[in-house]
């Protein structure tokens, strides 16, 4: 490693260039807003250079989406997309007002100034690309930029959104662009936990967690951080920290490489989601391309299969098979799935919204054989049935009855070890 | 007179290029902006081109403002560009959903978008230019257009805002820049009215005035249409008509060419404003450059003054000096003459809050002799003492003690024979 080039004269810490980012909570009233200046603020006083990243204040997106779908809900995605982004376009002057109030030069950057480049997916757009020239010119300058978190421009010249929680990918992908030395994502919880506090009074804040384990927590449902946020993280080997906007000095998580993790427990964390329901087709034609006649259609129909099991066909001619989505996409799966049954051929389709899905997610799983094992004996142990395992190298997840969530979350992260003394 | 090119084959209405504009109160909940939709779709049933410019919600725009006030009243101008301008993007967005809704393709234009360039004023821009390709493209294949209204972009490539009631003004520039047929102001009031009628009881609605009433009237204190977008509807004769969203078929007001304009009465129409003050400097030496001493100061601190009177020097010496401007400057005027007293060398400065300014607005005045004299005797005979005077060939302005605002203006609108039947 190569030292900085430049020290704080006072306090000899290293003068870098680092990107904030807070959400709705922490943004959610004026008072709120100027404490997050306050924060931005020590930084500059630190003598960093600061990109900061804002959610639209909390509540905000929800009215606005709100009041689109109520008009229609088939409105057209690039106009949901202009009337959500105004959200985080207020904040960003708002925070540039309030830095500019204590002395703290700023200014607000939308996504088509800067320009953030987006895929035409509206809704869910994808960065493809942010150009770095004229935010590091001001950084250069010693101007705070206070980049609308959630948006980027289009092909089209349209205003694009990301998704729900786009301001986490916004932020991570500015620090990429920038180079930044970190990225600091201030939120409403201190850190990342081995698992839901809400669920298990004794998880435990993970100082730190590799960015392999943290993309499965974010996409196997810990809400902390979003998925696509995590991934650009570990494209790019951006540092990732996240800390609490109310009690900045707790300590955090860092997201970092797995090598920098000296202890390594077979579970570093538990996830789970809600948002799950199966559909099981009996009796399908256990002959070539019978996959491709199901998840065609489906694909068709925008629905994101996640686990997919298939039973051993009993007399090589019929077989069953099972699959999971989310639940918001399960009408449109079964409506995919009863207009294509000539093509498949089942005889039945059952679906079942009561279900949820458990995982345990680590890097050291690699190194300890029987972890899985372990986890399937200590649902067993409470009578909890397993209905679909799916698994990777680094996580193992079970779908239950959705009332043994708790109970199974509870159960687990005591087996592994991960309550606290 | 060239008869249009294309008419509608079954009503044999000439189909035309329109714009139309709706205020804050016209989109104030979502069910106001489905009415809206409605009153559009009215237009494009009748096989018109249609752009709509639209306020934001009403009582969006002060939440703003607040907030930017709030955080710091000595903002970034900039900053609250941003930050106010995300009214109007999202009543845009949800006007073209509305529209969508009801099988009317629809897009939102954002002043960045189209674009709509203006000076670099930030907060009271002035539309410099409106590039009309894109919109007409788009015209031109029956899709509706709907502008954010109140916003364009200044050539910093940030979001500049015009003032209040900027979205007229945004509305009759759009109108001018796609060769629009005609601009249809939607507001609260059916029309334009000979007066307020919410002090003289017997206004009437003018059915037409022309553009230099208008902006008379709307410079003089008559809130209906903001003063800029009247100078720009005279510049390029765009045919205005100021109707009422909620009963759109009441025959409202036509803005058009003084010749229009059969029956020319001397006096159209009479306008109040209470926002007035008034210094007066005592005592100001008699010389050549005095004013320039006075006002020179005043333009540098941004005073606007208006009304200016100077009487006669009564031993060629010294003489008094009394000019109004607008009560929220008052203090910066009188921090600004006291700053220069030195070089101005008045004796005394009075200053008077409680005064207003009363005006009669008409084309006929040019060839009715007397008018003006008739006004001063008609606030003679109420006791009404007339402070400042101020005239031009259309208009006459006095300014009075507030107190008697409403006793004049009725007085003033029997005298002139204005009130109905």
């Amino acid at each position: 490693m190569y030292g900085p080039l430049v020290r704080n004269a006072q306090t000899g810490e290293a003068m870098a260039k680092i990107a904030m980012k807070f959400g709705g909570t922490s943004v959610a009233d004026l008072d709120r807003i100027r404490h997050v200046a306050t924060l931005v603020k020590r930084e500059v006083d630190r003598g960093h250079q600061v990109a900061v990243v804002v959610s639209a204040m909390a509540g905000e997106t929800n009215k606005l989406v709100g009041w689109t779908k109520d008009i229609s809900p088939l409105h057209d995605a690039r106009e949901y997309d202009t009337v959500v982004a105004a959200g985080e376009q207020v904040t960003a002057g708002l925070l540039a007002v309030a830095l500019g109030a204590i002395g703290v030069p700023a200014r607000s950057w939308l996504g088509w100034q800067i320009p953030i480049r987006t895929s035409a997916m509206h809704g869910s757009a994808r960065i493809e690309g942010i150009e770095p020239g004229l935010l590091n010119e001001r950084l250069g300058q010693g101007q705070v930029a206070v980049v609308a978190g959630f948006q980027g421009i289009a092909a089209d010249n349209r205003i694009s959104t990301l998704g729900r929680g786009g301001s986490d990918t916004s932020a991570v992908a500015v620090a990429a662009a920038i180079k930044a030395d970190r990225c600091d994502i201030y939120t409403d919880v201190d850190g990342v936990y081995t698992t839901d506090p809400r669920i298990v009074a004794k998880a435990r804040r993970l100082p730190k967690i590799a960015f392999e384990e943290m993309l499965e927590m974010a996409s196997l449902g810990a809400k902390v951080l979003q998925t696509r946020s995590v991934e650009i993280a570990m494209l790019y080997r951006v540092p990732v920290r996240v800390l609490s906007t109310f009690d900045p000095d707790a300590g955090g998580t860092l997201l970092c490489d797995e090598e920098d993790i000296v202890e390594k427990k077979p579970v570093t964390g538990i996830a789970y989601s809600r948002d799950e329901a199966k559909i099981s087709l009996m009796k399908i034609p256990d002959r070539p391309g019978i996959a491709a006649a199901i998840f065609g259609p489906l694909a068709d129909a925008g629905v994101n299969v996640d686990m997919i099991v298939q039973n051993v066909s009993e007399d090589g001619r019929r077989t069953d098979l099972t699959f999971t989505c989310a639940r918001s996409e399960l009408a449109r799966a079964l409506k995919a799935l009863e207009d294509a049954a000539p093509a498949i051929g089942y005889r039945e389709i059952t679906s079942d919204s009561n279900v949820a899905k458990v995982s345990i997610i680590g890097i050291g799983m690699r190194a300890h054989p029987g972890v899985a094992q372990a986890m399937f004996r200590t649902l067993s142990d409470k009578g909890i049935n397993i209905q679909v395992i799916s698994t990777s190298e680094i996580k193992v997840s079970v779908l239950i009855a959705e009332e043994y969530v708790e109970l199974a979350v509870r159960a687990l992260h005591s087996a592994y070890e991960l309550d606290t003394a």
